[in-house]
């Protein structure tokens, strides 16, 4: 006997590149398995950058699996949606008047059926429909932290209803960072620290990703902070940033002059039995992000490769912390935790017995 | 201006002694957390062993914190429910009335305000009330892992309606790893295989602990298994088993014959380069718990002191796993993760705006 639809949830997806393309294949991959669990995602509308596609009448249907499907081809090839003309039953809005398309669809379903607005965009543009759709009873998912990292005041309006947000996927991709910590303040264990390797080096040596990570913890626990805020250490001196040299010439010899640096400090570490480590630091009143000299066997001293980690202490976890580890990248993983935060708001969509 | 109050959850606890304790004192000293992210938790009854405490009217109140404070003291004194008598809004039931009283609860209040019956006992002898209790639409959270490892009829029927389940404490006390194994589950993740070392093997010497946490992972992962199925390596042979030797014959000359053979295992292992860690794994049709011999260096290999650990992997979590790591046993900590669950079924019991 095939399970009863408990929950549809009507999603609109802000950004369809890298993750979100994944993301619409992983919610066409699941129907089979979401249906065993009562659970129907509607995906009634798919932004980009310039242009929306949206569901001809969204109170009662999604774009279909076929028209999902063809528009991941279409952007992993490279095209914008708006190449996607007269398949089905959508209709195509360019800019600005997709933005506004967008609130209605908020509008409408925020207070009826309710609306999940999912946002796998990189830019702070989205931060506003973010921050309209919360105010219309939208739920949100972000895998964008820039929202979330802006002025302190649009993290509050963002989160303040905190049963409707979710982010777990702005800070460790997959991993259950934020979910972690929810449940751990939740319980009235109070959290006095959080250490982590948050990033890739290679591909952040400025650091302001891992910062705007450090960030989102540091808010989630209370600090009322912004990126000025915190201490970030670079890893490239000033005169080698991008406003002092091209990035031909940080290449053929900045980096160079880096390395060489960098060797000193990982000699001198490693003479006190040590290791370098690129670590973001909360504590109850500070924040940082740099370089920090770490014992070899410690979690983070150990940490190969390209997986995160994160050790989180309170009372519970007081002298040896509870400690999350694994990939924190990737395109595939980022859609997975996203996928996961949206199937977590399924008790907000049930539907009348 | 304070929080209005979106979600009262009512609480039948089963089982006050250490961790139903507990988490009776974390409720009381949440109190005001909860309130701030508008949750109240009445707690409407408490049983031990042989006497239940109920507020005298369950639709409308609780029994008071002043009184929970006093059971706490009197449990931890040693003194059973029934010593407490004639204090206030409340009715003492001894067994076997107690029994149909928690009953007449859950049916009034599971299809009305809704409940959620909290097994915190360490007794087979909850599993049918718990059923019942599902059967009449409330919510279960469980530290108790034995309704969960008796017959796989009895599992079904108890994770039927697996958003009105939790049970994170069973696996790890308050270590997030039913959380995480529902979170990868529900992102169309499948996960490949699950090891741990999940207790402390001082106090488990024959397996069964761990064995019990395996099944329950298993069963998670849609083996449809039991306990029989399960190859466990005990710690001991059968000819110093509790059938066989007294506990006093295996104090004195039992447990040196161990240490022996036990000495020699680990310095074969130490010859190649690994250490003996007491483990469960778990593959898509395979569930066993024994010692194995692993590297030095993996995550598991330099495993210290009593934390607990577990690797998943998936498809994301392929050739590095996602690891969770910490303390995985104590009342206060299990509380905590009873505490979590509880607060994670509010959605469930949100009062119309």
């Amino acid at each position: 006997m095939p399970t009863a639809v408990k929950s549809v949830l009507p999603v609109v997806l802000l950004g369809c590149g890298g993750v979100g393309r994944y993301l619409l294949r992983h919610i066409v991959s699941c129907r089979p398995l979401h249906a065993n669990q009562g659970v129907a995602i509607r995906v009634v509308g798919v932004a980009d950058s310039s242009s929306l596609l949206v569901a001809d009448d969204v109170n009662s249907s999604g774009l279909d699996d076929a028209l999902l499907t063809h528009l991941c081809a279409a952007k992993s090839a490279g095209s914008p949606l708006s190449s996607l003309l007269g398949q089905g039953n959508y209709q195509l809005f360019r800019n600005p008047e997709a933005r506004s398309k967008v609130i209605d669809a908020a509008t409408m379903l925020g207070r009826t059926t309710g609306l999940v607005l999912v946002d796998c965009s990189a830019t702070y543009d989205t931060v506003n429909l973010m921050k309209d759709a919360v105010g219309h009873g939208c739920c949100i998912v972000l895998a964008n932290k820039k929202p979330l990292t802006g002025a302190y005041e649009d993290f509050q309006k963002l989160v303040s209803n905190f049963r409707q947000i979710r982010f777990e996927s702005t800070v460790g991709a997959g991993l259950p960072v934020i979910a972690s910590v929810t449940r751990i303040v939740a319980s009235g264990d109070p959290i006095s620290r959080i250490v982590g390797s948050l990033s890739d080096p290679r591909d952040d040596l400025g650091g302001m990703d891992v910062a705007r990570k450090a960030l989102i913890l540091a808010r989630l626990l209370g600090q009322q902070i912004s990126m000025d805020n915190i201490n970030v250490e670079s890893l490239y001196p000033s005169e080698l940033g991008p406003d002092a040299v091209s990035t031909e010439d940080f290449l053929e010899s900045g980096l160079e002059q880096l390395d060489r640096s960098m060797e000193e400090r990982v000699k001198a570490a490693s003479s006190r039995g040590n290791v370098l480590r690129y670590v973001c630091e909360i504590g109850s009143k500070r924040c940082q992000v740099g370089l920090k000299e770490l014992p070899k066997d410690s979690v983070l001293g150990r940490l190969r490769g390209s997986d995160n980690v994160v050790e989180i202490y309170s009372r519970c976890y007081k002298s040896s912390p509870l400690v999350i580890q694994g990939a924190g990248a990737g395109n595939d993983t980022t859609a997975a935790g996203v996928l996961a935060d949206i199937m977590d708001l399924q008790d907000l969509f049930q539907k009348p017995a």
